[in-house]
C-alpha cells in the first residue's frame, strides 16, 4: 500500500535529528562509549559541526526536546538521573538554534517549550525573533510538562491537571496565534525613510485576550516574521492528544512499534483533521527510528553489539518512573499497562499499546521497547525496512541516535547515498521557509488552520 | 585628579556598545539617514558584522537593552512609537548573542531582562546555557521594568509599585545566585567514563527557596557555566537604585552630564559598596557618551549636522511620557523636574538631576538632555575629552551610536587609533571570561559578593 498523500507525489521521506541540550537523551548512558564526545555538547563548536553534518546529510530539521524538571520519582530521588546524566543537567535549546543557523542554510529548527516556562506574550516575541534571525525556518514543538518538578519550579504547588494543562494550553496556542497572526497586518511595516513611516499604527493592532488563565492585550512587539507562525508540532497519541494534532499540528511524532501500527494513527488522525475542516495532507507524520549503519548487516550488528553494552537499564528505570508518575522500583514490572493510570505521561503509555495493540503490554515490555525501532544493517536493509514504513504512509522520519555526532555522521556518510539512490531521500533541498519545504504551499499557515480563523481583535 | 581605582593600574577605559534589537533606540528616527541600514536588524548578517566590527574596535562588551512592551502614554496610544519605529517593533535580545558570539573570541554579551518576563528558574538556566555557549561571556542587567504596557502583557493589571518590583528583584536575584552557585558543588561534574558516573549527585543540591513572590525547590537543571553567575549590571541612579548597585552590581551603567556629576556619583556608589563589605574596585561605572567622528572637527560637525535633521522631537516626547508615567504632550515642558512623582522612572528622572544639580532643570531640558552626552570633533578632540571623564574616575564608556553599524564602525577605524596612541584603549584583549577581563581576579563572583554568602540550602 502506498500513501495517498505523499509529501510531494514522490518516494520521498522528509528527515529529522532528534536532539537535545544534554548529555544522555534517549540511548542513556551511550556518553560513556570510548566513540562518544558527548561531553562537547557545552561547546558552540559541537552543535555548530552537527548542524553542517545534518545539512551535508540532507536533514530537513533537527528537533530540540527539553525536559524542565529532574527525574526525581525512581527510588524517591534525582540520584539515578544526575549520576547517568539522564535529561540532567541539561540546557536551554532555543540558545543553540542561532549557532546552528549561521551555518546553515535550509536546516529547520524545532524545539519544545512548555506552557508553563514563560508567559505566553515574552515566549511569542523569542519565537518571532528566532524566525527572523533563522530567515523563516522555526518550529514549535508545544508540550504541556509531565514532571511535577518542573511545575514545582515554575511557581505551581504541583503539577496541574491534565485537562488544566490542555485547557490552558489551548489558551496559549490562541493567544500565540493572536500575536503572530492578527496584530500587524498586512501591510502594516511601511519603511518609509521619505516620510519618516517605519510602520502604519493603524494596522498594528491590540489582541486583548482575556481568558481564563491569561489576559494579553498585546500589540505583539515584534513585526512579521517570515513564517509568522512557527511551524507547529505535538507528539502524544492519546485520544486527547490525537484531537489536538488533529486540529493544530502541522508536524505530528509518531512512536509506533510497527508500521501497521503507525498507518493506523495516521489514518485516525488525518481523519479527524478534516472532520475539523483541515486537509488529511496538512499533517506531516514523522516516526522514531534509529539507525545503526554499518558496511555489511555483520558490521552493523557487531557495531550494535559495542552500543549495547553502555546501555544503563537504571536510566531507563528512572525515565519510566516519570511517564508512570510513581516509582517504578517498587513497582511490579510485570503489571500490565493498561492497569496504570497516572497523570502524567498517560498519552504515550496509550500510544506505546495502541502501536501494538494484540501486544500484552507490561512495565517490562515499555523498558524494551525502543529497541523495535531500531534497524541496524547495511544501508541496503536500512532503506528496504525504510520503504515499508514509507509505504505504511509516514511522511517522515524522527532519527533517534545512539550516539551524537556519530550516528548523524554515519547517516550523512554512509546512509544517505542509499536513500537518495532509492529516491527516498532528496537530492537538493526546496528553497523557503520550513513551512514552504514541508507544504509547498506558502510561508504561512494555510487558511484552514484554527489560528487563521481567530479575530478577536480590536483596532487600536 | 586621577582616578584611584583604576581598572588595570593604567590609563585604559572599557567599552560597551549600547544597543537594542530593534529599529530605534536613542537617537531618534536615524533610520531615515540615507547611511542607515537599520532595517537590515532582522538579518542575522547585521549582527554577526557588528560583533566582528566590535571586536576589531576593541570593544569589551555589547549591551542589549529590552523594552517589553509599547510606549503608549504619548497622546493615550501607541501611534507614535509604532510611526517612528521607536523601541517597536523590537525582538528578543538573548537570541542575538549566539549569533554573535560564534564570530568572536572575545566581546561580551550583557543583556536585559525584566524579572517580570519569565519565571526566575527558567531564566537561570537560560543564562547558564548561554554562559556555556559564549564560553563565559554573558552578563545580566537586571531590570524591573516600568511599562504598564509590559506588566499588563505579562499577567499583571498594572505595573506593582516600586518598593514591590524591588522587594520582587531582590529574591528574583537571591534565587538565581542560589541556582547559579550552591545548586552545583565544584566537584559535582566527574564525567567517568569508567564508572558510568557523569555527577556525583551527593554534590548537586536542592535550594529550596521560599520567599513571598517565589518558591523555588531546585535543583538547578544546568552544570556550572564557566562564570557560573553571569556579570551582574545594573542602570539606575535614584536612592534605591545606587543602594542597590552598591550591594549587587559589577558593572553600572551612568548617564551624567558632566565629568563632575559622574565623580560624585562613582565616589557615593563605591562608598556604599565599601560600607556593605564590598571593595569600591568591585565595582566599574560605564558613562553614557554618543561619538560623532570626523577627520577634523569641522568635518565630524558637518556630519552631525547632517544627523540633527532627522532627528524627530515626536519620538523623544513618546520616550519621555514613558519616563515620567504620564502624557507629555498635555503637561507644561517647562514643569521644573522635580514636581513630578511617578511610578515608572522616577530613578532615572533623579539621576538626571542629580548628574547637575544646579541646573534648572524641566522636562524640556530633559528632551535635549542627551546632547550634552554627545563629543563631536576629530579623533584628536574626541581623545581629549575622554581623557577628562577618565581623570574623573569613569572606569568605561557606554557608547551610543547615531547610526549603527556607522557609528561603531567610525569607533573602530577613526577613533580607536588615536585612543590607543594614548593608552585609553587597549592594544589587546586579556584573556579568560568576561568577569577576569573585567576584573583580573577570576571567572567566579569573588567572595565579598552577597550571593556568595547565601546559604539556604540543603543537601539532596
Amino acid at each position: 500500500m502506498t500513501g495517498t498523500t505523499d509529501t510531494f507525489g514522490s518516494n520521498e521521506l522528509l528527515f529529522n535529528a532528534f536532539e537535545q541540550n544534554c548529555i544522555s537523551l534517549a540511548y542513556h548512558s551511550l556518553w560513556a562509549h570510548p566513540e562518544s564526545n558527548r561531553f562537547d555538547y557545552l561547546k558552540p563548536k559541537f552543535w555548530i559541526d552537527l548542524a553542517k553534518t545534518l545539512e551535508r546529510g540532507g536533514f530537513d530539521t533537527i528537533f530540540l526536546a527539553d525536559v524542565v524538571g529532574v527525574h526525581d520519582l525512581y527510588k524517591g530521588g534525582y540520584e539515578t538521573a544526575v549520576e547517568l546524566g539522564m535529561q540532567t543537567p541539561g540546557g536551554d535549546p532555543s540558545v543553540l538554534i542561532p549557532l546552528m543557523s549561521s551555518v546553515t542554510q535550509h536546516l529547520g529548527f524545532v524545539f519544545t517549550q512548555s506552557i508553563l516556562q514563560e508567559p505566553p506574550f515574552n515566549f511569542a516575541r523569542r519565537i518571532s525573533t528566532l524566525d527572523h534571525i533563522t530567515e523563516g525556518r522555526v518550529g514549535w514543538n508545544i508540550v504541556t510538562s509531565h514532571l511535577a518538578s518542573a511545575a514545582r519550579n515554575l511557581g505551581w504547588d504541583d503539577l496541574p491537571e491534565h485537562d488544566t494543562r490542555y485547557a490552558m494550553a489551548a489558551e496559549y496556542l490562541a493567544i500565540c496565534g493572536a500575536l503572530w497572526e492578527d496584530s500587524w497586518l498586512a501591510g502594516a511595516v511601511l519603511r518609509d525613510k521619505k516620510n519618516f513611516r517605519y510602520a502604519d499604527p493603524a494596522k498594528v493592532r491590540k489582541i486583548n485576550y482575556e481568558g481564563k488563565y491569561y489576559k494579553v492585550p498585546g500589540p505583539h512587539l515584534s513585526e512579521p516574521s517570515p513564517q509568522r507562525t512557527p511551524l507547529l508540532f505535538q507528539a502524544g497519541s492519546s485520544e486527547a492528544g490525537r484531537q489536538y494534532a488533529a486540529t493544530n499540528a502541522e508536524g505530528v511524532f509518531l512512536d509506533s512499534s510497527t508500521p501497521l501500527g503507525a498507518c493506523g494513527i495516521i489514518a485516525d488522525v488525518r481523519q479527524r483533521a478534516a472532520s475539523v475542516g483541515r486537509n488529511p495532507s496538512d499533517i506531516r507524520f514523522f516516526q522514531g527510528l534509529t539507525f545503526v549503519v554499518g558496511g555489511s548487516d555483520e558490521e552493523a550488528q557487531k557495531k550494535n553489539d559495542s552500543y549495547v553494552e553502555y546501555l544503563r537499564p537504571e536510566a531507563f528505570a528512572a525515565q519510566l518512573s516519570s511517564a508512570v508518575g510513581g516509582d517504578v522500583s517498587v513497582i511490579d514490572l510485570e503489571t500490565p499497562l493498561d492497569q496504570i493510570k497516572t497523570n502524567t505521561m498517560q498519552g504515550w503509555l496509550n500510544s506505546i499499546r495502541a502501536s501494538a495493540p494484540n501486544q500484552q503490554w507490561t512495565l517490562a515490555k515499555v523498558l524494551l521497547w525502543r529497541r523495535n525501532r531500531q534497524i541496524v544493517g547495511s544501508p541496503e536493509r536500512i532503506a528496504d525496512v525504510l520503504q515499508e514504513w514509507k509505504d505504511a504512509g509516514i511522511d517522515g522520519v524522527n532519527v533517534s541516535y545512539v550516539i551524537s555526532p556519530k550516528s548523524f555522521e554515519d547517516f550523512a556518510d554512509g546512509l544517505a547515498p542509499e536513500l537518495r539512490k532509492r529516491g527516498l531521500l532528496k537530492e537538493e533541498y526546496r528553497p523557503g521557509t520550513l513551512r514552504q519545504k514541508f507544504f509547498g504551499q506558502g510561508d504561512y499557515l494555510n487558511d484552514r488552520h484554527p489560528l487563521k480563523q481567530s479575530a478577536n481583535v480590536t483596532t487600536l
